[in-house]
């Protein structure tokens, strides 16, 4: 039996779906249909949301799941109206919060996710450029700028990790790719030795890396699980060798990697 | 007076920090301290946490506030020890779930951004690269795999929000800077007249343009207000021309500026 759930806000609706994505997870056998539905900070279109509502309990024969994050109390209640079961974050925990701080809330909309505070917002975007400026060991001399070295064979998720880390936490983080060249050399890239202590190393299996990799360059030398084998074992000496600290990211998302490496190196959000 | 807040998982934090800011976002005047801790998901690590809020409470003279994704009922139980106001996640709607969907929850921990559906998780990987490689027109003979061609001035926020459009919803989003020389041609660029339908527009108030430009390229042309006034009358007039769908970006963070493409277009998620 398929369920719908619906997650709505007068924002992003990033909030009620990270929220709402984390409860439903709980009930793995449970098909879920999932709707985000942004900005929804009139009555009008909280009506609108009443019928689509009412049509998904129509269509699936039971009553939809809605996860909302809606400050405003006429709207929410509006929405309260459809046929559904409502996991109702504001409603919950707004008046016990109000009265645990002795203040009233500003019942201001779509605050979570927007430009609040212009200063750390411009250091995302910040770190963000510098990511790409610094992706792949193009540019070594901004190093110094630096919150974080990512090092890595090639694919290892190095890039994907920078920009979240810069998107999500705003950490200035560059990276490096290890190559043959590098290992042959039996000791750390002379780009990176000035820099050892903002160094982090990534590594992963090497069969999913050569998965990865056949996926860009089927069938070469570059992709064969030989040679994936080899670099990962030669990097992860290095890494001991070094003690540099290092983290595998076979089992790993984005998400996970990125928190990791913050709490390991104890790195400070800058936003 | 400051109050600290915890934000606590088993997990990476993402939902519990996600939930505690859109709430606390509706207390302005109370200055608070904000602490995500990812990853307590055993008795020790709970017992450390309770006396690290115990030891906040003592510093701010005022009990902090928990917000709590934590799914195992025992470690939940051991935090809500401390000396706080929790403000409990699983704990207040998980029994309510379960009767609703009359089935039991799994308990599996830290299970929202982990890489639940390896598919899924791909794509987004797969997006991130896609937006890497088409970045700022660099390549325009992959437009056809593209989702969404993102255009507009350059420093108009096109690279930040393809990647995050990449990261959060798995679509792959190129993007092309309008420059003068394609302004002065009159006609869209013609790399992008086969794909008019894939495009949307970015525009921003020139003052701010001229803002970000000076960080990169201080007192040079590109910088000038009159020439940010130029590009962007004229990029908006061609918009207007041709009918390309656009958003002012000006008050938006990438956040935001990504939520409204995707609802303006109607794109769907890839994860």
């Amino acid at each position: 039996m398929k369920r719908t759930a619906f997650f709505i806000s007068d924002g992003t609706g990033l909030t009620a779906e990270a929220l709402g994505n984390s409860l439903l997870a709980q009930f793995e056998k449970i098909d879920f249909e999932k709707v985000t539905v942004p900005y929804i900070d009139d009555a009008d279109k909280a009506r609108d949301m009443v019928k689509r509502i009412n049509k998904a309990s129509e269509t699936d024969q039971s009553r939809p799941l809605v996860f909302d994050t809606i400050v405003n109390s006429d709207i929410r209640g509006i929405i309260s109206n459809a046929d559904c079961f409502m996991v109702d974050i504001f409603g919950t925990f707004l008046n016990p919060l109000e009265q645990e701080l002795q203040a009233s809330s500003s019942y201001s909309v779509g605050k979570s996710h927007s430009i609040n505070n212009a200063g750390n917002y411009e250091r995302r975007i910040e770190a963000v450029n510098f990511a790409l400026d610094n992706d792949d060991g193009a540019r070594t001399r901004y190093y110094d700028e630096a919150d974080l070295i990512l090092v890595g064979a090639s694919r290892s998720g190095k890039t994907p990790t920078c920009l979240y880390l810069a998107l999500q936490y705003g950490v200035k983080a560059a990276n490096y790719p290890i190559t043959e060249e590098d290992l042959n050399d039996q000791q750390m890239p002379s780009a990176l030795k000035p820099h050892k202590e903002k160094i982090f190393g990534l590594t992963i299996e090497p069969e999913r890396l050569a998965t990865i990799r056949n996926e860009r360059r089927p069938n070469s030398r570059y992709s064969s699980i030989k040679q994936c084998m080899h670099e990962i074992e030669e990097i992860e000496l290095m890494y001991r060798r070094e003690r540099i600290p290092y983290l595998n990211t076979t089992a790993y998302s984005v998400e996970e990697i990125s928190t990791r490496i913050m709490v390991a190196t104890g790195l400070k959000r800058n936003r």
